[in-house]
């Protein structure tokens, strides 16, 4: 590659939501942002999570200078732990708070610190990566402490990098945006705005938290009984919050479920989250007053096996649920999980408890900025390109178009997808090629071991079942049936089948064919008949055993 | 039971949105109204409709004096074609286009019209059904012409069932509600009141007909190429108000997909849908200009094998998208269609399409009243008793509420379940028994022959796959696996699966132990090692070959 240009090169975050990682390359220097994960949609059934395709940093390893981490959401940084065994050893750059999630994160994979070169920073510091990449964080609000956008300045110019964000302007920790920096770099010339697509397609400004904690101390200040809330265990903010509130009512905070529980020790480790009282567990509760109870848990998204699902469910160990109670899903689905979150909702209302969710009630909020801030950030960096990122192709277009309508509108726009090589200076900026990229399956202790075929047979299994057909040619030709998920069991229908396994078998027999031919005619055969009396097509197993 | 009461009892529609089905018993005189199905949600893989349950109609089958239609949309009419065989002949009393639909459907099922009784009735008409029975049809608007609420006269006193509505105050066939008959029978005192409780959770009015048209129009007049529109086939007033809007914009109007141009044919005959030039067929289009072209499809759910998502995946015979084509969908995605939705949208703005759908551009609207329409029917019916229905717990109790805040709340509400004998009289207004209710699912050519425990397999097998091990015990011990959906061809664990299987086998023959016992020691032992060594759990069948 020529030395005049710089590479911009996505692994994850482009064309979906999820599995942030970027590569940006200058001559023989690789510098690496995030490595996130992504979940499974519904065409993934089994599987756990999503990992990015690393082919090119591996291909490249050597010129890996070092890693840059704009904050500690799994989508950010999830991937860490299954990429870093396959990636040499290079400085990771992050905040306390993110670098703390991490480390949490990979001593659960046994990886110990000493094996990494983690190197703090603020969500402000410069960092001197490389000859010739050098990072400005500036510090962003979002749905987490110590989120940072970054100016990389290279040899061809500032590439601005909002990182995730919202503009919110009663931020938790007091801390606002820097916007200062971002509009300096922008006064100063930026070559390329990197932007959160989130939500382009929503008109006017993000709800602020300040709303949210209003509208959920409304609720508290009211509730008679025991208070249940769930939200995003990461948003340490919302907790906060939510712990302010319930000091203030007099309420305990009673904290329930893995994640949540992990996450608020780390925070309040670190010194992200404060409390009067110790936070305390289920078991702790003891005799306190159902008003002097406000138990935060995980189950936001519906998740079959958390706390509120149990609750929900009445399956909870130690609690149940009653009339008087209020719950609070202080969260929204995450597309997919829409249906798992109605029939938690549903549960509740059926266990006469006071629900309280968005939209109809305003107790979450996203962390990704609406138009109005889409349009802000634009018009303060006003870049010569842009780069719309960290969304679906409805949502990087929609940015795009709103950049299109500014005053000042971009030279070009490039809606990536990922893997793309985004080659850029002055007088470019172009999709020059093309790298591996694209999805991990991570399913079990299993990391690629699944791939689409494998899903594919899950969900033809999944539509109509499977059907075994043993056929024993000796010492007297005879067929065993076996099924899954096919239909209930008919005496009428399997001793049909039989008979039409068994007709091949004995003509295929008769007529001394090879075993997989008349293996290949069973199969059609069965398949045949199977399809015409029952309208499926199960998976269908043929055996022949000599 | 006694003759001084009257038995509501719901078969389907309580606690869901999907197959409405009500028995009303009175003495020894039942009548039925609708028998509509459901969609399958995310945990019946494979399923292709829910019906419900009529063993109770099935026991009193005598009793059954008549069956009256509200409308013709699937919730409604759509399990009629499965349940007409089990039951007696009985007179089925609809509406022109509801009965249309209705034989439309049967003839599918190779139902001939001459072995049914049925009775065309309008919108407004009264049916002495039996002695104690009769019935005052009110027209109410809602997103499929002639539809009709009802006023049931039974010995205790006045039924007020509003069917499915919305008040549209712009029909599109100009025939706005029929109120004054709703008023009139809560003027004369209304004992029960049952409404349809889809959007309770919404507040104020449903957007109007006459607004979306609006929007449609808008857009299909700026348009400079091809117009792709999609919606509901059964929503005749949209595909109506599209068409106009069509002749308007000088397009002819091309159509594809089998229920719309069902639909539209079934319309058409009946004098429901009036088009200026008759439609033409994709195959008709001939040398028409992009701009002389609106193309009405299916596909509004993101169906993967319907006309739009042919288009957006670039797999359709015929056409391809292309830049400056313009996609409208008229529709929203019904709960648990939202990601194959979003699918199709993400690939029509990656092929350059210009793409609009709700709630980002108001090119829908609900054909289900929201909370002022809902208190404004209340507060016409002034009922003693309410029984809010059409809806999943979330709705029917928001629907209560609504109920209890108005100046002249009902004596009593019930929060219904699907089954429940909801016994009334003036005094009384009760839950005094149940009755079998639940869900039979429709697979394939298949009635009821699918049960939980087979939709429990499905699932297992999509999340984990499946692994058979078949030994064979002659001449010689020897061990094969056959798996699907499990992991990627990998011939170490394969070995390791067999040598574990093989050595229970191994060990059980020269223990002489019973095959049943080896079998199940096999599966004990190999479900201990995969879960080791993979950290998943597939269905696991041994199969022993003597």
């Amino acid at each position: 590659m020529s030395e005049k240009h710089l590479e911009i090169i996505p692994l994850g975050g482009m064309g979906e939501i999820g599995k942030n990682m970027f590569a940006f390359r200058y001559a023989d220097e690789i510098m690496i942002v995030d490595g996130g994960l992504a979940f499974p949609d519904s065409h993934m059934p089994g599987i756990d999570l999503v990992i990015p395709r690393i082919d090119y940093l591996q291909q490249n390893a050597s010129l890996i200078k070092g890693w840059v981490l704009t904050h500690g959401h799994e989508d950010h940084i999830g991937a860490i732990p299954y990429i870093l065994p396959r990636l040499p050893r290079v400085p990771i750059y992050g905040a306390k708070l993110t670098l703390g999630l991490l480390k949490e994160k990979l001593s659960e994979f046994g990886v110990k610190e000493a094996d990494l070169m983690l190197k703090e920073v603020t969500t402000d510091d410069r960092i001197k990566l490389s000859k010739y990449f050098t990072v400005d964080l500036f510090r962003m609000t979002h749905s987490i402490p110590d989120n940072s956008g970054m100016i990389i300045h290279t040899p061809v110019g500032r590439i601005v990098h909002t990182g995730d964000f919202k503009l919110e302007q009663h931020p938790t920790d007091g801390k606002p945006s820097h916007l200062s920096k971002l509009a300096q770099a922008g006064a100063e010339g930026a070559l390329v705005l990197i932007s959160d697509s989130t939500n382009a397609e929503r008109p006017g400004q993000t709800t602020s938290e300040q709303e949210v904690a209003s509208a959920i101390e409304k609720i508290v200040a009211q509730a008679k009984g025991r208070v249940f809330v769930t939200t995003f265990a990461s948003h340490v903010h919302r907790v906060q919050n939510i712990v302010h509130i319930a000091e203030k009512h007099r309420r305990r905070v009673v904290m329930e479920g893995r994640s949540m529980v992990k996450y608020a020790q780390v925070a309040q480790n670190l010194g992200y989250l404060t409390l009067k009282d110790p936070l305390i567990s289920t078991d702790e509760m003891g005799d306190l007053q159902d008003d002097q109870v406000l138990f935060m848990c995980t189950g936001s998204q519906g998740q079959p096996m958390s706390v509120l699902s149990r609750l929900a469910i009445g399956t909870h160990a130690k609690l149940s649920l009653k009339a008087g109670d209020t719950v609070i899903l202080s969260s929204s689905p995450i597309p997919g999980n829409e249906e798992a979150v109605n029939a938690v909702i549903n549960r509740l209302y059926s266990l006469g408890v006071d629900v309280y969710y968005p939209p109809t009630y305003k107790v979450h909020a996203s962390g990704h900025g609406s138009q109005e801030e889409l349009k802000m950030i634009f018009n303060l960096v006003n870049p010569r390109y842009f780069l719309p990122w960290h969304g679906e192709p409805r949502h990087q277009i929609n940015h795009a178009r709103l950049a299109q309508a500014l005053p000042n509108p971009p030279k070009r726009i490039i809606v990536a997808q990922n893997g793309d090589i985004i080659r850029v200076n002055k007088d470019e900026f172009k999709i020059a090629g093309k790298v591996p990229a694209g999805d991990v399956y991570v399913d079990g202790l299993g990391v690629g071991d699944i791939n689409d075929e494998i899903l594919l047979d899950r969900r033809t299994m999944s539509e109509d079942g499977i059907l075994i057909i043993t056929a024993v040619l000796h010492p007297e030709p005879h067929v065993e049936l076996v099924s899954r998920g096919f239909v209930r069991t008919n005496r009428d229908l399997e001793n049909s089948i039989r008979s039409v396994a068994l007709e091949v078998l004995e003509v295929g027999m008769r007529e001394k064919r090879a075993l997989e031919d008349i293996r290949d005619d069973m199969y059609s055969a069965v398949r045949k008949f199977v399809r015409k009396v029952t309208g499926r097509t199960p998976v269908l197993i043929p055996m022949l055993v000599d």
